[in-house]
C-alpha cells in the first residue's frame, strides 16, 4: 500500500467511521438476534490469503461482517458496565500514535513519548485537584496503564516487595548469582521471603472490583474481603477495616496491601479516606491503592473534590481516561506518591548501572513503572482530547452523566410502586430493585430477586438497550447508568419507560417463559453482565 | 469536535502522517542534538486548557513539538534493538480499532472483537506452521497479548498455579472465605501453599530476555539462569539445562517453568528444543514457554520452519507481530496448547458462575487468558495486514531483512582486519566486536571492548544511525539489524561504510575524548542500549 493508496483507502476509512458514528443515536447497544457464538468463522474465509488484497475488498467486510457482530459503547442507549467513551480526538490522537509506532520502553528509545506523558500526567493531576504529592513537582508522578486492573498489579507488587525489603533487607547480589557462595546467600534470604510472603495478606473490600483478588493471585499472595454493609452505602468505614485487620491479625498473618474504593463497581460507593487513614496510623507497612476506576473522572468538578479528602494519605491513584473522561480506551491514569517504590520493585536493572541522570529524575524510564517493557504513546491522545475539549468540555460532560442519573433515580422514585431504589444516583449510577407484585413482607428477597432478575433480562434481550445487574449481600440489583457523549434526556427517558414497561409485564406474567430466548441471547456467557461488572478495569 | 471538523482533521493529519513517513527514508533514526532530557517541558503550558481550541492549533505543535522529540523506529538508518514495524494497513487497524473502541472483555462485551480474535489466531498459527496442538482446531488457542513480556507473565503465573493445585490439590472454598470454618480451610490450605510456593524456581537461560527474571519477581517466586556458552552460539543445550536443573534440585527447589528462546535478544540463538525436551521428560511438572518474539514472524517462511521442531513438546509460544510482521505495536502472538490451564489460575470466576456454554468453549472470554481486565480491538489489525500484504508479502519481507543481514555479515568478513564476527546473520542480526589496533594477543578482551565500546558510542553519536550494543560474557559487543520495510541494500551499504570509518578513526585516536559528548547525548541512560535490547518484549 503506498502513500496514494493510503490517502483513498485512508478517506474512506474516515468516512465509514463517520457514518457508524452518526448512526449510534438510533443504534440498540447490543448486537442483533442474528448475532450467535461462531457467527464469525463461516463468514471468514479458513486461512490468510496468499496474495495481497486491495482496500476495496477489505473495507466492505468490516461493514458487513464486523459491525454487525459490534456492541456499541457509545450507543446512547449502553447503559451497562460503566461507558467506555471513545471520541473524534481520541482517535485522532490513536491515528498519530500509530503513525508514530515505537515501543517506548526507555527515553531514548522516543525522547517525546517519555516527555509527553510526563507533563500531560502533570496536566491531568492537576485538572483532577490531586494532591500535590502524586505530582511530578512534588515528588510524586504519573503513568499511564493500559488498565485499571494492571495499575493494581504494579501496586500491589510494590507493595510486597517494599514489605519483603523491609524485613528481610536488600538482595546480597543481584538476581541471578553466579558464584557458591552468591548461591548460598541468595538462598538464605530467599528462604526468608518465602516465609514471609507465606503470611502476607492483601485486602479490599467486598464490594472492591475484583481486580484486586486477581493481583493478588497473581502475586501469589492471600487475599481477604473487608464486609461492608448497606447502612454504610457499601462504603467501607473505618471500625469495617479495623476489624477485617484484627482478624486476620489473630490468625497470623500479616496484612501488606489494601484498595480503597472511590467509585465501586456495584453502587459507585466511596470508602471513607479519612476513618480509613486513621485506623491505618496503626499499620504502617500497608501501602494504599485508590481505585477510582470510573468515578475519578468526575474529580475534574471543583464542587465533587471533597470526596478526595484523606487521598493524601494514601500511596497510589488509579483512574481510567478511558471511561468517562472522552478518551479512547487504553488510558488509565495511574499517580504513585513515591515512584522510587515502584522501581526497586520492578526494575531488573542492576545496582550497577544506576546512573545519575536517572536517579536525579532527569530522564524516566516508564518501563520500569509498569509490567510490559515496551509501550503505546498513550499521552498524545489525551493531549489532543484535553485541548478540544478543554476542561470545561470536559467539566460539562461529567456535568451531564451526573444529571441524567438524577432523572434516572427521580423518575423511579415517582414510581414507588414498582420501584426500590438500593442506592440513589452516584457519579450518574442509579441501583434498584423491582418489587415483587404480591410482596410477602419484607423480607420475601427471594421474590424481588426473581422479579428483578426476569426484568433485567428481558430489558437485555429486547435488544434496544443494555444494562447491567449486581448482586449486594442476597439482593439482586439493577444498575444504570449513561455516560456517553451522546447520552440524552430523551434516551434516558426512552430508557425508564422501556424498564416500567416490561417491569409492569413482567410482575403481571409473573415467570412466564419469555426467558428461554433471553438465555439464548444475552445470557451466553452469566458471568459477562453480573461478575465483571466493570468494562474497563 | 463534530463530523465536518473531525473530517478535515483527519485529512490534514493523514497528509501530516504521509509526509512523516516519506520524510522517513532521509531522516536519521534519533532525534537531532538539540533533544536533551526535558526538552518537551518549557515548550507546553503550565496546565491544560480551560476552554477548547481547534486543531488548526494542535496539528502545528506535533509537527513542531513532538516530531522532533521522536525516535523514528521506521527509519531505514534504525538497526538499534528489533525493528518494531509499523505500516500504513496497519494504521487503518489501529485507526478502526479506535473507531469500534470497546473494552472488549467478554464475548457479549463486542462478540466481533472476540471472534475477530479467535479466526486470526488459527490464521497466524496456519501461516507459521504452528503444530495444530496450538490451534483452535486442534484444543489449543490463540490470543493476542499487549507484548511479549506480558506473556512471559501469563506463562509463568499459569505455570505456579498448575503446580500449586497438582501439589495442594484445588481450592476449599471460594478465592473469598467468610465463614469461621472456611477461614480455618483456607489458612490451613494457604500455609501449604507457601511452603510450596517458597521452593519454586523459573529457569531461563542466561541469554534469555529479562522478561523472564522480571516476570518471577511479579509472582513472587525465585529466578535462577543456565548458563550457556559461545561454542554453542549461545544456545542452551539439553546438558546445560540438565546441569541447571540438578544443581537446583541439590539446593531443595523445585523448577517449575522454563523460558526457551527462539531467537534471543542479543544474538538470535536459538535454545535446542529437541534435546530440552528429551531432558524435560524427567521433569514433567515444568511449564515450557518458547519466547519467540522477534524470530518468530520468521516462521512464516517454510523453509525456516525446521527451527520449530520439538516445539510441540511445549506448553506456550509468543512472538511480536508487531516486530517484525509490519503490524503496529501492539500485537503479541501468544498459543496455548491447554488454554484451562490458564483459565484455571488467572479467572477469579467462582465454580458456580461456569456454564456449558464457556466449558464447551463456545465463547471465549478472553480477559481470563491475560492480565487487565479491559482489552483493546487488536485482531482488526492484524486482518487487515494480512490481508493487504498477503502471505506472499509478509515472506517478502523477512526474506529482505535475512538478506540485509547476510550482506553486512559478508562485508565484515571482507575486512576481518578491522573486525571479528561474534554470531554470523541470524534472522537478520548480526552481533560481531572492532579489533584493537595492537592486539596484545588472543586473550586482550579489555582492549577489544574498549575500542568495540569507542566505536558504538561513536556511531550513535553522529546522529546518522542507532545501533545497539550488548554484552556477551565478558565481551562488548554490536548488534546490526535491519528490519524496516524501508531497510535496503543502499542503507546497509551506508551503515557500514560509517561503522568501517569510524572504526579505522577510533582504532587510530585511541581513547580520545569524543565519547563526552556522546554520553551526554545518547547513552543518557546507560541500561537503555544494553540491558535492554529488546524493543517490544
Amino acid at each position: 500500500m503506498d502513500a496514494n493508496e493510503f490517502r483513498e483507502a485512508a478517506h474512506a476509512a474516515i468516512e465509514h467511521i463517520i457514518g457508524y458514528c452518526q448512526s449510534l443515536s438510533d443504534r440498540p447497544a447490543l448486537p442483533d438476534s442474528s448475532i450467535h457464538p461462531g457467527y464469525l468463522r463461516p463468514l471468514l474465509p479458513d486461512s490468510a490469503p496468499q496474495e495481497p488484497e486491495k482496500w476495496d475488498a477489505i473495507q466492505p467486510d468490516i461493514a458487513s461482517k464486523i459491525v454487525p457482530g459490534l456492541t456499541h459503547w457509545q450507543s446512547p442507549s449502553f447503559m451497562a458496565f460503566f461507558p467506555a467513551n471513545s471520541s473524534y480526538p481520541g482517535m485522532l490522537g490513536e491515528l498519530y500514535s500509530a503513525a508514530f509506532s515505537a515501543p517506548a520502553f526507555s527515553w531514548i528509545a522516543s525522547p517525546a513519548i517519555t516527555e509527553l506523558e510526563t507533563v500531560m500526567m502533570d496536566w491531568v493531576g492537576q485538572a483532577l485537584g490531586m494532591p500535590e504529592c502524586f505530582l511530578s513537582s512534588g515528588g510524586g508522578g504519573g503513568v499511564i496503564q493500559g488498565s485499571a486492573s494492571e495499575a493494581v498489579v504494579i501496586a500491589l507488587v510494590t507493595a510486597r516487595e517494599r514489605i519483603l525489603r523491609q524485613r528481610a533487607g536488600e538482595p546480597p547480589g543481584g538476581m541471578d548469582p553466579r558464584t557458591d557462595e552468591d548461591w548460598a546467600a541468595e538462598e538464605a534470604r530467599e528462604d526468608k521471603l518465602g516465609d514471609i510472603r507465606s503470611k502476607l495478606v492483601a485486602l479490599g473490600s467486598e464490594c472492591a472490583h475484583s481486580a484486586t483478588a486477581k493481583a493478588a493471585r497473581i502475586a501469589g499472595t492471600r487475599y481477604r474481603s473487608v464486609p461492608v454493609s448497606r447502612n454504610n452505602d457499601f462504603a467501607m468505614t473505618g471500625a469495617d477495616l479495623k476489624a477485617a485487620l484484627e482478624h486476620t491479625k489473630s490468625a497470623g498473618l500479616v496484612p501488606y496491601y489494601l484498595t480503597v474504593s472511590l467509585g465501586t463497581t456495584s453502587t459507585c460507593a466511596v470508602d471513607r479516606f479519612e476513618e480509613i487513614a486513621e485506623v491505618l496510623k496503626d499499620w504502617p507497612e500497608i501501602w494504599v491503592h485508590v481505585d477510582a476506576a470510573y468515578a475519578g473522572s468526575a474529580m475534574i468538578c471543583p464542587e465533587l473534590r471533597y470526596h478526595l479528602k484523606g487521598v493524601e494519605h494514601f500511596d497510589s491513584f488509579d483512574f481510567n481516561m478511558h471511561k468517562w473522561l472522552l478518551t479512547n480506551f487504553d488510558a488509565s491514569i495511574m499517580f504513585i506518591k513515591n515512584p522510587q517504590q515502584v522501581t526497586a520493585s520492578l526494575s531488573i536493572t542492576p545496582p550497577f548501572l544506576r546512573n545519575k541522570w536517572s536517579d536525579a529524575s532527569l530522564v524516566t524510564d516508564y518501563r520500569d513503572w509498569q509490567i510490559p517493557l515496551g509501550r503505546r504513546f498513550r499521552s498524545i491522545k489525551i493531549w489532543i482530547v484535553l485541548r478540544t475539549y478543554g476542561i470545561a468540555g470536559l467539566q460539562a460532560h461529567i456535568h451531564k452523566g451526573i444529571r441524567l442519573g438524577e432523572q434516572f433515580d427521580g423518575w423511579l422514585r415517582e414510581r414507588s410502586d414498582l420501584f426500590e431504589i438500593v442506592t440513589a444516583a452516584n457519579f450518574g449510577l442509579v441501583v434498584f430493585t423491582v418489587k415483587p407484585r404480591d410482596p410477602k413482607g419484607a423480607t420475601d428477597q427471594e421474590a424481588a430477586n426473581t422479579v428483578t432478575e426476569a426484568v433485567y433480562e428481558a430489558i437485555n434481550a429486547s435488544g434496544e438497550l443494555f444494562l447491567t445487574s449486581t448482586k449486594l449481600g442476597d439482593v439482586y440489583a439493577i444498575r444504570v447508568v449513561n455516560g456517553n457523549e451522546l447520552g440524552s434526556e430523551k434516551h434516558m427517558r426512552k430508557a425508564f419507560d422501556l424498564v416500567v414497561k416490561i417491569s409492569e409485564q413482567e410482575r403481571t406474567n409473573g415467570d412466564v417463559n419469555t426467558e428461554i430466548e433471553v438465555h439464548e441471547r444475552v445470557d451466553m456467557d452469566p458471568t459477562a453482565g453480573k461478575l465483571e461488572l466493570d468494562g474497563t478495569a
